[in-house]
Formats: C-alpha cells, sequence, structure tokens
C-alpha cells in the first residue's frame, strides 16, 4: 500500500514469471508421502475405491472452480489440469497457477474426506506438490495425456500382480522378485493362471485412471429430453491414447471438426 | 517407471528451476479472495482474534513440519516463511518449495479451523496463492522482514481508523474520504480524539504482527528449570523492525555473535 | 577437468536454461549504440546501401554456418534468426543460442567491413545485442516477422520524410515537428508533393527490408539448367506480410503442401 | 515505435529476465571450437604467448569499455569479467548482460588479432559463446575465481607435460597413456627427470592465469610520482587462491578494510 525505504526488497528482488502465450498449461500435482499416509488411513491395496473417488471430487471441483481448464486426468494420488491454450488466468503467471491450483485442490481433499472415509478421522494432513509445463500444440498435450495414461496401465497392471502375490502369501520381496523382468504378456498371464484373474475386466477406473471434462449433454439433471446442450461436468475411464475419445469430443481442446 | 514413446513430453518440455544457493529463501502464502472469505465467515473488522491465531497455529505446524524454516512473519491473511541460506530442502526446487508450503499451510487451516471458529462451519474453501523469493545476505532478509511489519503498520492503521469510523456510523466510501491523506500522526490523534483509543494501546499482535520462531527455553513445558536449552517454537508479536531483537537472537540467522 | 574443493560454484550457482521444444527460436541481434556509430563512419541517411549489405553479407554467413537457421530477416541494423522449430542446436541451451549467434555475426561484421567500406577505417569497434524469443506454431511465427516488416515500413517511411526536410535546409527539430501526428498517407503526400519522390519507388530494400533464405534453384552457379533442385542461399526483399511469399515457399517453415 | 495488430508477438512472448539485486554478476566466454582455430592459425602448444596476450588485450578493453567490472581472470581461450554486486548494466538484464559482452569481446578480439598476429591471417572467424552466474557475496565470488585457477593449474601442468612428450617423439595416444593416473607430484618429477624443466620455473602467465583490475598507482604514464593515486588497468598474473592478494587490494571488491 504504502511506500517506505524497505520496499526495494519487492523491486529489486521478486520477479514474476510469466507462462508463454499460445501454450497449453497443464499443472500436474501429486500426493507428497502418499506411501505412508495411505498405509496410515488403511487404503485398500493396489486401488482404493473411496481415495480415488474422493481425488475424483476434488478434481471435479477444480473445473466448476476454474472455468479455463477444459480436462484433467488423474491416477493413483496425482492429477493433472490442462488449462486453455489461451487462458489468461492471473496473467499466466508461473507462481500463481501452481500455488492456487494445489491450495485449492489440497482443501477441497480435507473438506470433501468425510464424505469419502466417513469413518475414518484424518490421522495427519494430506498434502500435495505441484508443478506446471507448458505444451505448444494439440500433438503435444495429447501425448502428455498419453503419458500418464501409459504410465497408469504400467503401474496398475504391476500392483495388481504383486498384491495378489502378496494377498496369497508372498512376502513383498518375494513378489517383487516374482514380477522382476516379466512382460505386460507375461503378467497378464500370472494373474489368469494364478488367480483366474482377467486383467481386463478389472474396473477401468483401475485400469484407465480417470478424465474429468465438461460433457456436452441434452438431458436435464433428471434425464428428461432438453432442446439446447448443456455443460455437465463429467469424470469417465476413457482410453486418452488412441485417436476415438478425441474426435468424439473435439471440442475440448478446441479441434476444428 | 516404464519407458514409453510419450516420455519425451517430460524430457523436452519440463523443467526444474532450482533457486540459487547461499540465499535466504521466502515463501510467502497470501489468501485469495479473503475479502469475501472473511466476510463469508463473519470476521471481527479490524481485527479478528481468532483468524490471527489461526492463522498462527498454522504457521507452527509449518516450523514443526519443516525444520528448514527459521521464522515466519505473519499479519492478516498472509505469512512469510524463511527457509535457512544453506536449506537443501528438495534440493532448492522452486515449484516444490512454493507448493509443499502452500498446500501444507492450506490443509492446516482446513483441520485447525473449527479450533478456532467451533461454532462456524466453513462455508467455502479457503486457499491460498504462494510465491518465493531469494535473498543473497543478511541485510536483505531482515530488510524484507522490515517490510513486511512496516506494511502491516501502515494497514493496521487505517483500518482501525476507517472502521472506527464506521462503527459511528459513517458510510464506506465517507470514511475512505475522511483518511485521504492523512498522515500517521493525524490518524493518532483522530483515534485519540474522536475515539478516546491510544493507538499504542491496540494488541501488539494488531500493531506488529506475529513472528513465530524457535526460540531457546531453560525451562521444561511445565515451566520447571532445566540444565541444557531447548528449543520451544514460540509466536510472539516483537519488533523486527530495529536491532533489538536481532541482537537477542543471532542464533535465528546464523549471525556470529 | 579434475574436482577441486571450489567446484561447488558451478554445481550449486551455474543454471542452464533450455528453450522449449517444438517451438520455433528466434534469435534478434540489434546494434548497440549504432547511432553514433552510423555518424562516426559517415552512414548515409536515411539509409546506407553499403551498411545494409554488409548485414545482409553477415546473415548470408550466419545461414551458411548454421544449418538449422531457416530464414533471417534485417532492416536498420537488426537482424532476426529463426531456428527450426526442432533444432537441437546446442540442445537448445538459451545461453549458446544467444551468445554463439552475436558473437560470429559481429565478428563477420568486422571481418568484412572492408568489402564494403574499403576506404574506411574502423574507427570504434561495433557491437550488437542479443535476445532469444521462442515462437509455438507458424502462425506466431510468420506475425513475428511480419511484426518486423512493419516496422520497418513506418520507420522508413518517417525516415525518408524526414532526411528529405533536413537535406532540404529544415533543422531535425523543424522536421520532427512537421512530421508529428501525420498519417502515411500525409507522408506520402508530402514526399511526392515537396520533393516529387513517389515512396513506392524507392529501393525494396530500404521499404520491405532483407529476407535470407535458402531457395531452391534449378541452375548452376553459372545460370545452366541443373537436373536436381539445389539450395542456394538467396537475399531478397519480399513482402512477408501477405501470404504469397509463404505459399511459393512451404517448404521453408515445412508446412504440408 | 508505432502500434500494429502483430504487437502481441512482443508482448505476449519476450520476457525479460532480470538477474537478482545484491549478487556479484559473472560473464563468462569461452572461445567456440578454438581446438581447431588453434591449429589452424598455427599456436605453439602448449601455450601461445601472443594469443594469450590477446586474450588480455581485449580483456583490458573490456575494463576500459564497461566500467563496472571490477575484475576480470583468464585462462587459455576463455575469460571471466566480474560486474561489481550493485551494478545497474542495463538494468542487470541478463541476455544483455551476455551479449554485450561476448559481442565487444569478440568484435575487439577481431580488430587487434593484427597486432599479434602480424604475419597471419584470420583464415575462420573466432567467435565465443558466453554465460551469466550470480554470486551473492564475496566468498563465493572470491571461490569462483579460485576455481577457475585451480583448473588453470590442473590444465597447464598437464598439458606441459603432454607436449614436452608429444615433443620428444611420442604419440598423441601415448603421451596421454604415460599421463594416465599420475598425480600432480608425479607430474612435476616427470618435467624435472625426463626434460630438465622445473615447473615452477614456467611463466607465471601460463601457471598462473591472467588477472586484469584496476591498480591504484602512484606514478603517471611516464613513471613519474604523482600525488593522487589514479586508477590504471593492470595485467598480472598473481595468485587469487590465497588471502595475500584480496588483503593488497580489497577495494576492488569494496572489502571493509
Amino acid at each position: 500500500m504504502a511506500n517506505s525505504k524497505y520496499e526495494y526488497v519487492k523491486r529489486e528482488f521478486e520477479f514474476h514469471r510469466h507462462l508463454p502465450a499460445s501454450n497449453w498449461i497443464v499443472v500436474r500435482i501429486d500426493g507428497c508421502h502418499f506411501h505412508r499416509f495411505s498405509e496410515l488411513h488403511a487404503f485398500e491395496k493396489p486401488n482404493d475405491d473411496r481415495a480415488l473417488r474422493l481425488m475424483n471430487a476434488c478434481a471435479t471441483s477444480m473445473l466448476e472452480k476454474f472455468p479455463d481448464i477444459v480436462i484433467a486426468y488423474g491416477v493413483s494420488d496425482e492429477y493433472s489440469f490442462v488449462f486453455r491454450e489461451k487462458t489468461e488466468f492471473y496473467k499466466r503467471r508461473e507462481s500463481k497457477n501452481i500455488s492456487l491450483c494445489v491450495s485449492y485442490f489440497t482443501i477441497v481433499y480435507g473438506m470433501k474426506w468425510k464424505d469419502f472415509f466417513p469413518n475414518n478421522d484424518l490421522k495427519e494432513p494430506p498434502y500435495f506438490d505441484g508443478r506446471v509445463v507448458c505444451y505448444p500444440n494439440i500433438n503435444t498435450i495429447r501425448d502428455y495425456l498419453a503419458w500418464r495414461q501409459v504410465d497408469c496401465h504400467i503401474n496398475n497392471q504391476y500392483n495388481t500382480c504383486f498384491w495378489a502375490l502378496v494377498k496369497s502369501g508372498k512376502t513383498e520381496k518375494e513378489a517383487h522378485q516374482a514380477l522382476k523382468g516379466t512382460s505386460s504378456k507375461d503378467k497378464n498371464k500370472l494373474l489368469l493362471q494364478q488367480f483366474q484373474v482377467n486383467y481386463n475386466d478389472e474396473p477401468a477406473m483401475f485400469r484407465k485412471g480417470s478424465t474429468v471434462y465438461r460433457d456436452k449433454v441434452k438431458t436435464d439433471d433428471c434425464g428428461n429430453p432438453i432442446k439446447r446442450t448443456r455443460e455437465a461436468i463429467t469424470v469417465s475411464n476413457f482410453d486418452l491414447i488412441g485417436p476415438e475419445f478425441w474426435e468424439n469430443h473435439q471440442y475440448i481442446l478446441g479441434e476444428a471438426s
């Protein structure tokens, strides 16, 4: 507000970095020490349905709060938020982007916890780190989302095998050893032969992660048909690697039809 | 974990910025839309004792959580955290510093809310922005803290007058008008003559803001004397502008005695 | 080479910034104190043909030296060099890009000086500043070049009028005064009516600046037709604002034909 | 000058980075492909006296040109320039610092070449890269200079041995092999026993590199005593690692005496 002789500490040392224009901005948040946090709160392994749905609920709140987020993708304790290419959210200031996203996500996580874990008090504060990355065009932003979904698949397939082995009596060390060097095919075979589990029948939320976006719907909240389409924030578990989702939702990234 | 053809999106686009060594790192967080938030939750004006003590409790948690924070200073809905010059907190990665501080502060704010506002549910999520600034030596980091405390004084004196006028029947517009161009002395006179308030008798927490640091104490938690000094995280409302606090606490910034 | 206890000064303080992938990289260099330099070396006003051709010769050397520069555009004492979107020139390290371009341009300017000013020794060292800017797609990189060419037009038209007025006897101050607030049309009228100069008949190099690129030619150096097209670094004074140049040279920016 | 619809390319994409205040700024330049350049111009090995004196002459010109450079240190084809802590050279803009230093150094190198190599035309353009690093206090900037001088020692001792071996008839490969794993002591012994060379008798310029600074002198250019000290830019080959040079020249870094 006022000028003092100390103001030089701002003028000479505090710099604002702005993210370059015409780039898709991704803010990715990631649970900090969630290995410990998930044990402390007895998350089910390899996937805790309640914990994932809590993450999705937080992501939904993010899209409600920040209209410039066009799509979000989450898996495990991480979530990526994609701001549209032309966003002027806080003039594209980097520290504002990171801090506001991570802060809002965190508080909603805390406030919605009880909805998903009604019998389970928070034993320690959940918190997240965040980073920001820019992508200059549709190819690279789509490849970014594909990268996260491939990671989801690889990790989930591994973890599904790992916990099946552990639950069957192996130590964690033995389970890791058994999986060392196995291919994707090997893992599917192991699940089928040892545990009668067809990996592809696992819940899509576990295998594909969750995508949050604004769907164009032609029904009202009660399912009755309406004339004009409206946007409804939707959580799905689609494949983002192939072209199908994008062909059906070209408006998300503003692609020419 | 595994390599996919999409990994280039990380390698070619995600850069980690590291803060320069031998610099004090300040992370300053600031409430986002707290004007609205404070009205929605009926904060007292110009200062809400509960809200300030909640901020101080969060800052105390920060020092408990992050040992490399040597001092924190807060006023209103902002708080500055000073990491020691040589900290290797997340290898001094800028986005880690900002995001983890703002996320942890935010969640603690949410979790401790009920302790300070027991009859007052959160009506909307409180959240904060954050920024990071580096200061290369003791002079500049002390000037940084002085800058925030001068700001505290100027704002608080103004707000004290403003709300006294408003509570006495003036509109907000009239109150601003009455204070336009007044000096610090004028404001003290106004408080004394119109409202019989001696500004210097106002609570130190309002006038000076709050400082959180590790005090060296020679008593145990019950006040009994102990042989070795121990560190206790302490909230005070000292003056940080003059030399006295620093002379008495040289160990905080590691100054040679 | 070897490790010493001082190596921390590099490890902890020297950071390499990499320019984001999939962006066109522009390095723009600009003469430093060239107003003074041009007077000291008696450059003709408003345009010195020799000085411009020297700049063009330096730019040609740049394209010969650095194959990843796909096009360069120059006017007055500035030149912009566009590196192709995917260039891995020094791993896209920002300081390498700036310093190597400006250093190489500068030394060639010094070494070729005599070719263009044979009777004119260098009286002081010519030197240049440099900066780097990234553009994420073809639209923005074309707009960048258009921006420089519009600037060229505006400045050159102004300078043409200004020096015509000065040469006709006005003081520099009077000339500025006479041009204050005039439109582009006004200036053309002034040139035509007072000086019988049709601005559009001025040399294209003055009006349009110079573009250096690799042309595809079907003749050898002697003008004899050859079977395969070859690339020849070419200086031209085309319009870069309209679509024509780009339609005829789609290969420069790698546009699909 | 004027506004056009293309100006957004500057506003939205061109960012100026400012170096943090209260830091010593080092610009280090380094010859690009000088291995090849030195062979092409028949530099003597391991050290070419003319080439080193040319580098020193360029550094001297730098201190004449830029008063905010307080000291420079050079070895082989590299030179470091230290700007004073408080410099406001081009508002501490990073790209200005790098580009202007490297450009000015380069052109002076080209223009002074003939003074040091009168019978030796430039066969190709010499050029340099540049980088900028900030140091927050006297300890770190002195350690920076010590780091470069330790590097000078290690490289020069190695090269002195290497070229002695090669000149005595070994192939380059054999010479490298002979030196592999040898200590500093081993190398001195090798020089003494095989070549009757006492390394410490080698010229100080080769062993210590060159330091350029403003000396305070009490004589005029002819050596006659004068009353007031004046500053004279001086090249020396002092040791910068120990305290002596700094104790005798405290004014260079502005240390309290």
